[in-house]
């Protein structure tokens, strides 16, 4: 199974709105004769891989996989029937299906035509791996990510509004890095206005993270980085209170627009959702991340901590208002780790997300 | 010298205004035959501490000291009178005397006595442990920390005014070590009103810092915890505004003031050394700690900072303005350490303090 978690990390930042998945298969022998993770949305599931690699040795073999096969058919034929067809004797799986309509109903299926099945291997690693997927699938909407980098005095900006470069390149890099992962950034009108700025992974991940700007009455400069498709796909989602000049103005230039019916960041990631997004990022700044926050769009915090004093009343802060009433009100954030980063650190907190139950149907494992 | 260093940190938090300084005698076979530290002062010091121990034994021994012993009379008479009489063979001394009036000439006194002196001896560790009474020597100020407790979004209380408990248990008894070794702690009359503090070290000082509070008109609390002498010694300073109704009602509650000619943080960190302070704790608001970076009254930041997530525009943060107009032009805070105090973190800056520098007289380095 670890073998398993393995291939399917390979497809990172790459295979949404489908999860990760890899599969190995054994022969009757126990040994390994198969690979195989999923690479991206309509190439071949992880089993289907690993079944066309091991060919007729895995007859009466094994295979080990980190999600429960599916049983419908999607793009790609139902990967159940591929591993009754192939005559294997058992199989091993980490989770269940998160979504409630079908979970189980792989494993059922399996048993049904008289597979030996094994579930709940490495349960947990399996949900952590796969939790952007599972947050989306359970709640409509992708895992958000806050990130934001500060001085050791809170600010994330001088008065004058000089922000660039407040880490150091090793944290920026990182940056980057974390923009693979993901696959939207969103950013406010504030933030295009203050800093222009370009949102990719550097090309890290192909295609590049759809960059988002959420803006009320489309109030955007008429130069920015953002319009610039050939660096990667901009959208700009906006509220019905656009003016309808703006909205031409973007259509001329060619940038894609969504109308929202209230600007908001909930229904924007509700919307992101069903164009396949698991996980997104927001690089925003303190209105916008404290509404985020408020409105549940947040699981996970990435605070990057430069070791510089910037002081001044009127600098930028990360957070607007959370409307806390005590110190204890919000005690939900669990340290997740903390990173060095050159001459800065990266301190990463989560929120418990809806974790997956365990089978309801009363199966015993068997193993 | 590990030795003297070890037994000079001993008097940690208790010799101001003299430095902590350790010593041990080797007979003439290099056997160790005394110990001893500076304890607090007016007590006796190291040398001569060692020596007492040593007794007959030290003659045609070694001394090794962490600092050049004394040629003039203070409140005790000169160490090198006394290492010349013991009939010592050998002094090993890791720093020269910092005050440049009288830098060598304790060296000198016994080169004169025919002793071998072997000088700069684990140099940068003796200037390390004594950097507190080297900056009050050099500059006529105590060494100055400024500590803040924040959220990990920068905030040092809730829009509400609430600030207590933002770190944990943990973090808080770091901050009670903290003040123990330090001769002073101030703050401001916003601090003392809206937070009422204890300021102490918990017992773990004795006597605890003088607890300073900075208030230019005295608008203070009728009843606060800072005027229980019972715990510790506070002192008010205030600047030539400050009315005389407030100034009698004080001195009627037994509680000492200062009037300073400019209620700044330069004139009270020079008012303490003139007290006897090497070290001072800034535990203030943002706008006196701004006032005390821009007056160079700082040299160490230590920043708390708690995985919690507070927000809100007018909550409290750090730092007040600065003045600075670019993000690189406050380049000069180096990274000291990264603790981790339970679920918080501690991270400390300093900023170069004036150098010991070497002995500019041309005296070879025997050794």
């Amino acid at each position: 199974m670890r073998r398993a978690l393995q291939l399917a990390s390979l497809g990172r930042g790459r295979t949404s709105p489908n999860p990760l998945v890899g599969a190995v298969v054994l022969d009757a022998t126990g040994d390994l004769v198969g690979e195989g993770f999923h690479k991206r949305a309509g190439s071949p599931h992880a089993e289907v891989a690993a079944l066309r690699q091991a060919g007729e040795r895995a007859r009466s073999g094994s295979l080990v996989v980190n999600l429960e096969p599916c049983s419908h058919h999607g793009r790609t034929p139902p990967c159940c029937e591929a591993l009754i067809a192939a005559g294997l004797r058992r199989v091993v799986v980490a989770m269940t299906d998160p979504d409630p309509r079908v979970s189980g109903e792989g494993l059922a299926r399996l048993r049904q035509a008289g597979l030996e099945v094994i579930e709940g291997v490495a349960q947990a690693e399996a949900a952590q791996l796969n939790r952007a997927f599972v947050h989306r699938v359970r709640t409509g909407r992708p895992l958000g990510i806050l990130k934001w980098a500060m001085s050791l005095d809170g600010r994330t900006a001088l008065p004058n509004g000089e922000s660039q470069w407040i880490s150091g390149p090793i944290a920026r890099d990182w940056v980057h890095r974390l923009r693979a992962g993901c696959d939207a950034v969103i950013v406010g009108g504030g933030t295009v206005r203050a800093d222009d700025p370009l949102l990719t992974s550097r090309g890290r991940r192909h295609p590049e993270p759809l960059r988002v700007v959420l803006s009320r009455g489309l109030e955007l400069p008429e130069v920015a980085r953002l319009w610039d498709s050939a660096a990667a796909a901009t959208l700009v989602a906006h509220g019905p209170e656009a003016p309808l000049d703006r909205r031409l103005w973007l259509d001329a230039i060619g940038v894609e627009r969504l109308e929202m019916a209230s600007c908001e960041p909930g229904p924007l990631l509700e919307a992101l959702a069903q164009r396949g997004c698991n996980q997104v990022l927001w690089e925003c700044g303190p209105e916008l991340a404290a509404a985020a926050l408020r409105q549940a769009c947040v699981q996970e915090v990435a605070a990057v901590i430069a070791p510089k004093l910037l002081g001044g009343r009127p600098a930028r802060t990360p957070l607007g208002e959370l409307a806390l009433s005590s110190i204890e009100s919000d005690p939900s954030w669990r340290e997740e780790r903390v990173l060095r980063l050159g001459a800065d650190l990266v301190w990463t907190l989560n929120r418990a997300s809806p974790t997956v139950p365990h089978p309801a149907s009363g199966q015993e494992h068997p193993g």
